[in-house]
């Protein structure tokens, strides 16, 4: 143990000991990163940090790099505040978790928000000036910055139960069984910091979102406290908002897919939000992927506005329950014209997928 | 067969008969039914009409009779129109397709909304002058009115087919099997004049929704053309808006729980739409019902605004897997601030009715 503040160390004895350490944010190893200006969404005091900058010193550039939801989520509250920003995005389409026909659509909602997207630009390093950022450098374009965000995605933390010598999975998660325990006994792992089992593909996952993360503290505590419980494990249903636009997805996207050795077949579909002539309908684009031959349910993907994506919880639900799209057709799902079109705009992507199993 | 406009009728053979019959509101059998000023709110014609007479009359004081969902939204379209409204209600509560508690709720968002509500009083006829309506006479009271709207629910369009011998079910609509035939060869039947199955009872039951009536005349077509699909059956999904309220319900309520003779606890927890912190964060209820001893998920209501209510959705396709609500709990619905809490409100009330269980 060791007290932060006054940096004094020792040893405290422990029963059962609870690893929860969470994740920290990637740091590229790039030239100029820990010149001023550049910041990673770490914590709230970072938040409290860039928040004072954008106060004093009315930065008028930013540059926001990595297209993930935390770099979409900053990108938007820069824009939003009147800076130029600028995102750059390593793949195609920002949002990667979603196949890239669906990650265009995010990419649209972000011009049309005002942010210049840089995408398949590879972060090469910062141009610093003065110990200040005043550039930052890809394989492709230097972009003047006043304020640079690093959006990159985060890491397990696992650095100390690695010293510890307790098994690390995927990607460098802590190891742990459904109870939580990790291979050693009398200590546990709960959260950010620990590997996941995904329900789907059936493989351990690694995800860094709160929903799995409360969950699994719950199961923990429970276990720590004498009880028995299991977590059996998450879907990948995750969700954002970037600007009027929501984006969420659940199970497997296509090359998770593939990378299975599994086959699929999908489906497309733009609809409305409400019936077509309710005012405020908006757009609503659905995915849905399914095995070839069984129809088994693999996945989903929402894009849309006016809390369309929030949909996506159907599509959870029905993976959870192993559905395939045929069982799922007759879903007796909810239907008045302020809220839906009498199919369902998921009902509609399922009875288009059935045409091609 | 019979052209209505010429008044000719004459025999037309079939291979294959499709009754498409639908239903019709229900009049009461009471003094002064026929008098003008009062509509029923049946035909996109009597709409019409209602929306002339609102123009030319301007009548001031409109009286609904029935507080299901035909009977509030017709309040909500009167009161937003500038009309003195009251409604009258046979039950305690209005939207009694709802437990008496969470219908509680949707009758305060009227009384908010400013319409008058006259619970428990019903209809005893109306008071009539130079053949115009000028009151509604209830056991309790008598209210002046200019208009009247007859909300009180509809029967199926069946009179025709008991005539041909066609077998009758659950309040004299058409029985039908799954695949959409009735008991006598090569007559079909669908929609709002057939009976239908109710997946979480396991018994017949009638329902008169568009969702269900269009999946069923789908099957009927598919089966009329030579091939063969079968409806399940439905899990008792609807949904409304009541000015800024919505209101939703899937499954089967208390009393339906009762009749059936199955035991049940239930949970009803009150949540936000969103994160607490972020803007626009509304009250969400929810309420699940749940059998005693094995944790089968039963039903679900929930009654918020800004669009909870379409998270009914989640509740319905638990159902139709057959979930028990301790199957619920890890269920990976989608979390963000602008979308949800980190635990949806649908699992804080799933977590709270598996402590009953």
């Amino acid at each position: 143990m060791q007290n932060l503040e006054t940096g004094k160390a020792w040893w405290e004895p422990y029963d059962q000991l609870m690893v929860a350490t969470g994740a920290v944010p990637i740091r590229p190893d790039v030239s100029g990163v820990d010149a001023e200006g550049i910041y990673g969404a770490d914590t709230i005091k970072t938040a409290i940090n860039i928040i004072e900058i954008l106060d004093r010193k009315q930065p008028e550039r930013a540059v926001v790099v990595g297209g993930g939801y935390i770099g979409l989520e900053m990108a938007e509250a820069l824009v939003l505040r009147g800076l130029k920003v600028s995102l750059v995005e390593q793949a195609g389409e920002v949002m990667n978790t979603l196949d890239a026909d669906m990650g265009a659509l995010v990419s649209a909602a972000l011009e049309e928000a005002g942010v210049t997207l840089c995408r398949r630009e590879s972060l090469q390093g910062f141009d610093v000036h003065n110990g200040h950022v005043k550039a930052v450098i890809t394989d492709k374009s230097e972009i003047l910055a006043d304020l640079v965000i690093l959006g990159m995605g985060v890491r397990p933390n696992s650095a100390l139960a690695k010293q510890a010598g307790i098994p690390l999975g995927k990607k460098d998660a802590i190891k742990v069984n459904d109870r939580m325990q990790t291979d050693i006994a009398n200590i546990w792992s709960a959260g950010d910091c620990v590997e996941s089992f995904h329900l789907v593909s059936k493989k351990p996952f690694y995800v860094a979102l709160g929903t799995v993360a409360n969950k699994q503290g719950r199961i923990a505590g429970i276990n720590i406290g004498g009880g028995n419980a299991t977590f059996p494990g998450a879907v990948g249903t995750a969700i954002s908002k970037i600007c009027e636009v929501g984006v969420a997805r659940t199970g497997l996207q296509a090359k998770e897919i593939e990378n299975l050795g599994l086959s699929y077949v999908s489906s497309k579909i733009k609809s409305k939000t409400r019936a077509g002539y309710y005012p405020d309908a908006q757009d609503i684009t659905v995915k849905v992927l399914a095995e070839s031959g069984s129809g088994r349910l693999l996945g989903g993907q929402i894009v849309g506005k006016g809390g369309a994506a929030k949909r996506i919880d159907v599509l959870a639900t029905a993976l959870h329950a192993g559905f395939t799209v045929q069982e799922m057709i007759h879903l007796d799902l909810s239907y008045a014209p302020p809220f839906s079109p009498v199919w369902d705009p998921v009902l509609i992507a399922i009875r288009q997928v059935i045409k091609k199993i």
